[in-house]
Order: C-alpha cells, then sequence, then structure tokens
C-alpha cells in the first residue's frame, strides 16, 4: 500500500516500523488520605522530569544545535514555574486527589488557555505544555520512555504526532526515518528532522492505524511517499535511489572546503544562518563562508529577564572568534510581530506583522537597543563582525539606528573599550518600501541583505502564516522578483554588496536566477549551504 | 485661555458655550414585588426608544447621508435583539431588581464582552451598546433628551463625548460647533461633524472643566484651538477669519458646476466616494462628476443575511439611474479584514489586513461573488457602471476575476436579461505587487483606481489604526509616490485611465503633486470635492 504525505525531509530510508503508541495513559481520579506524601511524590515526578530534560536537552544541543535545542529551555522554565507546579499542588490539597489527576486538570486548563489564544507563537506552547505534562505523568506513573528505547538497527519510527523532545532522543544510528499522522512542513518534527538529516514524511493522517510494528516500509522523503509491504521490485527500485542520493551527499562533501564560484567566474559566499553562538559550528563544518544572518532573538528568549551587555558580549566574542576571519552578521534585535518576550510588555495588536517590532521598537526603547550595540561594538575587536538593522522602511530609520550606534562607539571610546570603528553597517531589505527606494539607501548602507519571508508577505499583502491566503506567498511573482533585481542593482551601483538570506536565499529552484541577478552572498540553514554551493557553481 | 486639541471639523465658530452634562444617572437597586409590571415598563421603553431612533435615522439620513446614519441601523438591530432585551427580561425575573439595574447590569456585560474584543470593528460596538443602553434609561426614568434640546442660536456644545445619536440630533440652525475631551480625527463624531459641515475640536481632554455654561468662546477648527472668553482684539480677529474662510466656502460654490481643468488644459474627474446608494445625492450636490467608489460592503453590514440579487440590484439601479451619465465605479465586495459580516463567519486570523478578504473571498465564495456580479450588470442596462476588483495581487487574480464576470454575462444572455456587455472592468492597485506589476496588468484593465490607505500601510509595512507605528504612514515616502506614478504612468502607456480613491485624493498637500503625476480622476468625500477642484484647477 502506497500512502501520500507532505515530504517534510529528504532522503530515502528503507527498513522496520516500530509504532510509536500514544501513551494515553488512562488516567482514574482517587480521593487520597496523606496530601503531604502525594505532594512529595509530585516534587519528585518533578525533579526526575527535570534530570531528564536536562539530559536531553545536552544531547539536542549536540546533535540538533542550540537554536533547536531552545525548546527544551521552554519546559524547563515550565517545570519551574511556581504558578504551574503550584496549581497542582493546590489541587491536590483543594481536592485531595491524587497527583496525576491533580496534574492533568492544571495540564488541561493550561492547554486550554494557549490553544484559544489568538497568537501562533503562544498557541503552540499548548503542545510544550502537553509535552511536559506527559513527562511528569510518566515520571508519576513509572511508564517512562515508553517505545523508543532499544530499538534495532534501520528502525522508522511511525506515530501520531512526534514532540520536540521524542525527536530530540532520537537515536540516529538506530532510527532511519520517521511517519506521523499530522504535521506540516514547518511543524516542530519536520525542522527537526531537517537538522538531524533524517528523513520524514509528515500529514499522513491515518499511517498508525495502517501498518504494524515489523512492517517493511519504504520513506521517500522527496516525494513524501510511504510505501508499506512493497515488493521486491519496488525494493531494488529505492534501493537504487537511496544509492544516487547517498552518493551524491558525498559528492557534496567534496566541496566543504571548495570556494564557490559561478560558470562566469564570479566569487559568491554561501554562509549559514544562525540562532545561537555555538551554531557556528554546524555552520563550518558544513563549509559555509561565514554567517549571513545571526538572529539574536534567541538570547533574548525563554528568559525571565533581558540579557545583559556582558552575556550578549560573550556570545557574540565566541561566535566572531569561531568564525575569524570569515564574516559574521548580526541581525539587532528583532522581535514583537509572532515573538514576544516574557519581561518586555508589548502592545496587543490587530496586525502584529504590520506593527511594534524589530527597529521601530528598539528606536523606541533605546536603553534596550544600545545594550546590545555596546555589546556587539566590543565583540567586533575579536572578529569579522557586521552589524545589520531590521525592518528598516525609510533613510530616516537607517540614519537614526546609525546615530544610536555612533552613540555607543562614543561611549567605548571614552571608557577606552576596544572595537572595530570601521565595522560594516548594513541592513534588512524586506519592507517593499525599503527595495523601492535601494537605490537612495544604498548610498548610506555598507550592504543590503534581502529578507525574502517578510518581502513576500508585504509584497503580496499575504500572511505565509494563514493557511487561507499562502497559496499567494510566491517567492517567483514577477513583484517580489522586481523587487529583489532592484535591490542588488541598486547596491551595485553604489559599489556595495548584496546578500539574502531568507528561505529564498536556499531554495534550490530560485536561486540560479538570484546567481543570473548578481546576488553577491546567500545565506540559509546549515545543512542547505553545501547543495547550494553546488548548484551555484553550476550556473 | 486657550485650549489645543485635534482639529476635527474646519471652520471657525465664535458662541457661547451650552455644556451637555453627562446623563450618569444613579441607579439604585430596588426589589420589585410585580415583575410582569416590570418588565412592562422595559418594553415600553424599548418602544420609545425604537420610535426615537427612527426619526434620528431619518434626520440623519437627510444631514449625514445613508452610510453615515447606518449606525442607527445598528442601535435598531439591537433594540430588536431578543438575545440582549431577554437578558433584560430575564434579570428583572431571577434577581426581582426593577428595570433600570437589571438594565444596566446587562449593559455592563455586553459592553465588557466588546471592549476586550481583539478586533476593532468589534471594540467600537461597546460604544454602541453604551448609546443604546441610556437611551432606554432615559426612557425608563423619563429623564430623556438632556440638554441639547431648545438651545439658542450660536450655540457650542462642550461634552466629554457626543455619541453618533447626540451628533445626528444636533440641530444645524442653533448649534455652530462643538468641543469635546476625548476622540480623535477619525473618531465617529469627528466624522460626523465633517458630514454636517460644523467646526469642531476634539481630544481637548478636559475643557468640560475648563468652562462654563454661558461663557463666550471661539472655535478654531483649522488650528484646533478653543480660547474661553476672549479679548475683544481675539474676537474681531476670528471674525475677521471666519469671513474670508465663508466667503471662500461661497467661491468654492460656484465651480460646482464648472468643469475641473488644469492648468495646462487637461480635464480631470472630480468624484465622490460613497458607501449606500441614496449618497448619490450629496456627491451630485458638491459638483462630482460621478462616484470613483462605491464602497458595496455596507449593502452587506448590518443584516441579518445577505442581500439578494434582486436587493443589491435595486441599489446598484438607482445609483446608475440617478448619476446618468456620470459615471459610478463599483467595487466588489471587500469584506473581511476589519470588516466582518454576521452571517458569514470567517476564520480568526493573526494577521486580518494580510489576511482572506476581499477578492480572495469571492473568488473562494464564488456563489456570493455571482450574485453581486449579475446585480451589477443587470443595473449596467440603467446607467454608467464600471466594476473595480480590489486587493488585486496579480495577473491570474484579476483574469480569474473576469472570468466569473464573463459567467454571469452568459447566463443573463440566455436568460434574455439586459446589461452593458461593453461595461469598464478594472482594478484596485492597493498591494504592492499590483503596482510593481502595473505595467503587466494595464493590458487587461480598462482602468486602475489606488487606493491609497492599504498601499501605503503594506509598502510600509506599518498598520496605521495601529498607535505605536502610525508615525511611520506617510503618503509622502518616496517609496509610495514612486509606486504612485508607476502605475498611473503604466496606465497611460496602454492608453488606459488611472484614478485614486484613498484618503491621498483628496488630502490638499498631495493633490498638486498626483496632478503633476498626471493623475486622471480623484474620488473622495463629497465634502472634500469642491476644495480639489479648486486646487486642481490651480495647478
Amino acid at each position: 500500500m502506497r500512502k501520500k504525505g507532505i515530504a517534510a525531509s529528504k532522503g530515502y530510508a528503507i527498513g522496520h516500523v516500530v509504532i510509536k503508541e500514544d501513551s494515553e495513559v488512562k488516567i482514574v481520579e482517587t480521593i487520597i488520605a496523606d496530601i503531604e506524601a502525594e505532594k512529595g511524590r509530585l516534587k519528585e515526578a518533578v525533579i526526575n522530569s527535570k534530570e531528564q530534560l536536562e539530559k536531553i536537552k545536552e544531547k539536542a544541543e549536540k546533535d540538533l544545535g542550540a537554536e533547536k535545542a531552545a525548546v527544551f529551555e521552554s519546559h524547563m522554565m515550565l517545570l519551574e514555574d511556581p504558578e504551574f507546579t503550584g496549581a497542582v499542588e493546590m489541587n491536590i490539597e483543594s481536592s485531595k486527589i491524587n497527583a496525576e489527576k491533580a496534574l492533568m486538570d492544571v495540564v488541561s486548563m493550561y492547554m486550554g488557555i494557549f490553544a484559544s489564544m489568538e497568537d501562533e507563537y503562544m498557541r503552540e506552547r499548548a503542545a510544550d505544555v502537553k509535552d511536559v505534562g506527559n513527562r511528569i505523568l510518566a515520571n508519576l506513573t513509572g511508564n517512562i520512555g515508553a517505545g523508543l528505547d532499544n530499538l534495532n538497527e534501520n528502525t522508522i519510527i511511525v506515530a501520531h504526532d512526534l514532540t520536540p523532545s521524542d525527536t530530540a532522543q532520537l537515536d540516529k544510528n538506530k532510527v532511519i526515518g520517521f511517519l506521523t499522522n499530522i504535521g506540516g512542513r514547518t511543524s516542530h518534527s519536520a525542522i527537526m528532522a531537517r537538522t538531524l538529516e533524517i528523513p520524514a514524511v509528515v500529514g499522513l493522517k491515518d499511517i498508525t492505524k495502517c501498518i504494524k510494528n515489523g512492517d517493511l516500509v519504504i520513506l521517500d522523503g522527496e516525494e513524501g511517499i510511504a510505501i508499506i509491504n512493497p515488493d521486491e521490485t519496488l525494493i531494488s527500485e529505492y534501493k537504487q535511489k537511496k544509492e544516487v542520493y547517498e552518493k551524491e551527499k558525498e559528492e557534496l562533501k567534496k566541496l566543504i572546503n571548495i570556494e564557490t564560484v559561478t560558470k562566469s567566474g564570479k566569487r559568491i559566499e554561501v554562509c549559514g544562518n544562525i540562532g545561537k553562538a555555538e551554531d557556528i559550528h554546524q555552520v563550518l563544518e558544513n563549509g559555509g563562508d561565514g554567517v549571513g544572518l545571526f538572529r539574536t532573538e534567541f538570547l533574548y528568549m525563554d528568559r525571565e529577564e533581558m540579557p545583559t551587555e556582558e552575556e550578549q558580549f560573550e556570545s557574540y566574542k565566541y561566535v566572531a572568534e569561531k568564525s575569524n576571519p570569515k564574516p559574521i552578521v548580526i541581525r539587532t534585535l528583532d522581535i514583537g510581530g509572532d515573538k514576544k518576550l516574557p519581561y518586555l510588555p508589548l502592545p496587543e495588536e490587530m496586525n502584529p506583522f504590520l506593527g511594534y517590532r524589530a527597529i521601530r521598537l528598539c528606536l523606541d526603547k533605546k536603553d534596550i537597543f544600545k545594550i546590545q550595540l555596546r555589546a556587539l561594538l566590543r565583540a567586533s575587536a575579536y572578529g569579522n563582525i557586521k552589524i545589520m538593522f531590521p525592518m528598516i522602511s525609510s533613510l530616516e530609520e537607517f540614519l537614526a539606528a546609525k546615530e544610536v550606534l555612533s552613540e555607543c562607539m562614543e561611549e567605548l571610546k571614552e571608557e577606552g573599550k576596544e572595537f572595530n570603528k570601521d565595522l560594516e553597517v548594513g541592513m534588512m531589505v524586506e519592507i517593499p518600501a525599503a527595495a523601492i527606494c535601494a537605490d537612495e539607501l544604498a548610498k548610506y548602507v555598507d550592504f543590503f541583505s534581502i529578507g525574502t519571508n517578510d518581502l513576500i508577505q508585504y509584497t503580496l499583502a499575504a500572511d505565509r502564516m494563514n493557511e487561507k491566503v499562502s497559496y499567494l506567498y510566491k517567492p517567483n511573482h514577477p513583484a517580489v522578483l522586481r523587487l529583489i533585481k532592484m535591490t542588488i542593482d541598486a547596491a551595485h551601483k553604489e559599489g556595495k554588496w548584496c546578500g539574502m538570506c531568507g528561505e529564498v536565499a536556499g531554495d534550490e529552484s530560485m536561486i540560479p536566477i538570484l546567481v543570473e541577478y548578481g546576488l553577491d552572498e546567500f545565506s540559509m540553514s546549515a545543512t542547505s549551504i553545501l547543495k547550494a554551493k553546488q548548484i551555484i557553481m553550476n550556473n
């Protein structure tokens, strides 16, 4: 039988199925006599959960990179949130019920609250609460690690869905792919699969019902297909596809230390996007020419308070040193919109994507902005750091941001602190107005980096997260292509360079067009770098 | 004393103050014995309220036009809503309390629900509930029409705020202006003042506390200033300003039947925007060359169900006949975003302005779309109707919409129903992509009309309703000007005409630039037409 789903992570796998049962434990409410003992059981389960999560997080940081591992920090935060555990304790006390039932009541309530929120980011938190709740529950019932331990080699996991902790724990030596009922290309599990470089097909609807443990299955991560108990012909056909695919992957590895030069002889920089300092390693291992986008939001997220100048300095310095002399483009704080900080209350907005975010917020809250700029400047003494401002819509804004930077430079000079006073300062081109006026802006910036995700969304007035209009979100819409071309031409006319750090930069069908347009730098997720290098060299 | 507020409606007034006391009646809860009698009191108050509203609505339709009077339809609907009055009755029954208290409980609850909603449009409904609640209460207590009756001539009303019903009832023979503590340029009262052509200053914060009944006050609706008990010099200075202003208004009236021709000899069409069929009269009375934008949403709003083809046909036919041979550009349904319909459930969206609305919705729900197109086509037999599609982002969408129109034409032909088969079909240019690709689109459309409100918002990625970023919303941003110029040039290159129906078309400082760019048609609120004609003729 052949099932079609959504291709979530590339590659082929042929292996035997292990179904991950949804550990839907039936929780029975029991009246308890010894309230203190019950609270003690809860406490122990929470402590054990924390220890497990700590280990999962360490493993995830190693396998998946710090950015992707950050989800476990939110899990830890929830475990440590006295409001959450306190609510469970109170429920035990007031209702005199067992910890299991008390826990699941609170989890349901939390999930209900998060799930009903307008905000996409907050809605996703519902899944985190469920994940954490299930972990504590498993520790209470002793039903830990159901299904994903003691696997044989060549196992393909089949599940309704995989939580971030499930995915992070997959042993790449045993698990060669996974199939799930739900999820899309941008769901947590899909992103993790791509980072782990494990092929995966998601959104298969009822795959858990069509398959049984031990079945042989072909997983086609290119076409998004699962073939259950295939015949010999199909098996050998897919074995060959797999071989070709893996050979190509080997071929790509040879490009790691090769400079990327187009057929017409132009040297192109192929860089990586990172979210946390430690992610620099994955970029360098994949042959990246540096970092084209360091999204500094992650330094601010999943914390109780603003990171200090010193903390930020250490992060930026780490990347600068590890990458030196390769360049690191660091984008200043792009918070607001769908990204919120627990310690920085922002107004509720009807259209957050058209609202108070990024440079708008930083120019309004200069104290926050200056802490980051000082940290960036100080780190620039240790490597090739370039600063990039997000969401610039006019020359005035860019100059205002540079003015704040100059203030910071003056301060540091007076304090006798070192920095690279010639560091490059550029901007994202992600608002249509910036692309349309790129000729003017190019006179003042050191470089542009085109942020296609937002640029497309604003140019077409279509929120790409909104299923009802995502069909309009087309990177190759003629208007988008024209704005990209205008931006590149404008930069070159003033002798500046132009990069791209949106998803389009890693889109295999778009790369030839971008080479043709004269794009100087491509920045993408680390695992896409080698393929991009290959395509550029053939164009 | 001089107080600075927000200039809400132009002109000058010098007169004596009448303070409209907020009829904050203290509601005392009393336990009642005869529940049926109390319910009878409520019923009577509701009936009286309805009669009063009916009269106010009629007056408003005459003085303010049908679009602005529509707010009273929502008030009537609330009065007729069995859920609302039923809730009050139930409260009387279950709590055995007086109708006054039972009513205000329900009003508070409703206001709380509306006020907490994300949606701007729904939040505004809170003010409607308050207005209706106060009217029923006044009828219960017999405290009707507090303050605005029996006024002397040359009265300037001072109030905390004016509700739509307050404003609609103002007697223009007596009331020469008003001042309020709260409100902004786009608040209900400000819009109503401009339509009534009464000068007004709003947002004066504590004007009700700085002034007393009978005080002489100068109202400067140009600068947004109120001068309390001014000296003789000021009075004569303002008398002169007022005279100059009124003379200019008289001068403008002479332009009503004059063709608008620029200094270089180009004939320009200056048209009006309308929301309801009856509003055509105000446009014609103000010398409009036709209608540049008929917003058909209002036919769909404040109703319990979709308007039928026949109902729509009657509306469109009415305008077409009254206006004939002057043209009427009718925009197809632009619902979604911040505009909702009670009988058409739409998904909750994180960024409604980047979401499922206008042509996107119509192409998805062709049954709804076809009803409107059939009505429009049938009405085209009675006058100079042109059809305009909103929110077009690509050629595919425009062609898809035209395809549906062709289907309707075929159907009508088969049914033997008349229509103008050569009617012009154009599109709004309000998404950056449409302006950027205007050269391609111009080959297929009969005309463009630039919708500046949305165009600016998307081009600058700034929601103009959002106070935190409204400073970015600049009609004269170079990127916006370039897109406008590109669109006009593209239309002319293909021999098509280009109009503008956003707020910029009536912006006195922008009109000379638009004339310079070669804009062929300007469409604005009826009361701005004469001033625009004058400016165009001087450019």
